[in-house]
């Protein structure tokens, strides 16, 4: 698929740009999304403009709308800013191709761990950037970890799964913790929904046991876990 | 000083190790610390005990007490094995050079992003494996982000954080997070404290505002939020 190959290209060349350069976690504008961006998240929507912009219109975390096109390509330049800005590292970047409403392939970078995780409607895949090694991404076995993104603004739903010993992580980038839905136990987000921030992270745990409304994301690949949470979030009518 | 350098060339073996090898997530036997030991924790323990026993008796997470000498080297093999084991990017290993009782030398590494914490008398640097680029440290400005480790197990202070508006990541991966300590707002972490989880870590941390005791660590850059979380701390009795 022609937009996957050019997510790679656009994702190798950000990844080499954080790399290399200096000042890319020096403050700009506040972008479209809400959130101040960095340099680092407009000089990696310019290269995802580059390679993108011949598959639709382009509609980006940081400057909105771009260009023209039936078709929606639906990119967050860099998923998780704040990690990049304190030096934790756990961003990338997350990019999807909707048709019709409907989205039809998605790539999501690690860029602190060097790896992409590819879905299309025939494949989902891991892909290390360093040693091109591909690797089919299936459900693993539980390991005792889910993530809960944004856990800090949830206190009461934080409470909950302490009481019913529900060990998470919060790890800061939404998009590249759905691409791990199907490795750990489950993932949990309570927040504003942006469709940047989930088109294509959403995309790949599409298989899984999902719960979603205006505010939360529910998803898991084991049914007790999934009911468990689910039922937290009824009686707290979140 | 030797010690470092040692530190360095075991790292270097165990991050080679990780990226070749295929079945390091296979569980073994329960280690000395008490949870279970994967193959890659075992594995990347005699590679330490192969490059550290020559600077004194070695304590390990994984088994305990080996070798003799005067010093004491204090290594946790895989510091986040459970993230190892899930495929979250967030671990790495912790090695610390204690003399008299005192640190000296201690070396944090994050085998997901590339890169080692090295800290002795005299420095602190981030050395990155790929590029061999030595940076130092210094305390970075605010960017509103704090690290809360084991947050799931402690609902009340989770609570609290929510309400007065401290974000935070949970990651973890201890000792990695306290080699962040001087780039993050705040450190917190609530739970059993295990020497071989915090020996280098800690020590990394010593110019920082911060408090201890028996279940508890807190550490910031900043005396505000610092005193901020020191009084939930008092006020929770923890």
């Amino acid at each position: 698929m022609d937009f996957i190959l050019s997510c790679i290209e656009a994702n190798r060349e950000i990844y080499k740009l954080l790399n290399d350069k200096e000042n890319l976690r020096d403050k700009c504008e506040i972008g479209f999304g809400g959130d101040i961006s960095l340099r680092g998240d407009l000089e990696a929507e310019a290269i995802f403009v580059k390679h993108l912009s011949k598959f639709g219109q382009i509609y980006s975390e940081e400057s909105g709308f771009i260009g023209e096109g039936k078709d929606i390509v639906v990119i967050d330049p860099i998923d998780g800013s704040k990690n990049f800005a304190s030096n934790i590292p756990y961003f990338g970047s997350s990019a999807a191709l909707k048709r019709d409403g409907k989205t039809v392939g998605a790539v999501v970078a690690n860029f602190a761990a060097g790896c992409m995780y590819i879905k299309t409607e025939s494949c989902f895949e891991r892909l290390s950037f360093l040693q091109n090694k591909r690797e089919k991404i299936i459900s693993s076995p539980l390991h005792g970890i889910g993530i809960f993104e944004k856990a800090y603004s949830s206190g009461e739903l934080s409470l909950k799964l302490c009481q019913s010993s529900l060990k998470y992580r919060s790890m800061g980038a939404l998009a590249l913790s759905l691409a791990l839905s199907h490795e750990v136990d489950f993932v949990l987000f309570h927040g504003a929904i942006r469709e940047f921030d989930i088109a294509a992270g959403w995309y790949m745990s599409e298989d899984l046991y999902r719960f979603e409304n205006k505010n939360l994301l529910l998803v898991s690949k084991d049914k007790g876990i999934f009911d468990k949470i689910h039922n937290f979030i009824m009686e707290l009518s979140i």
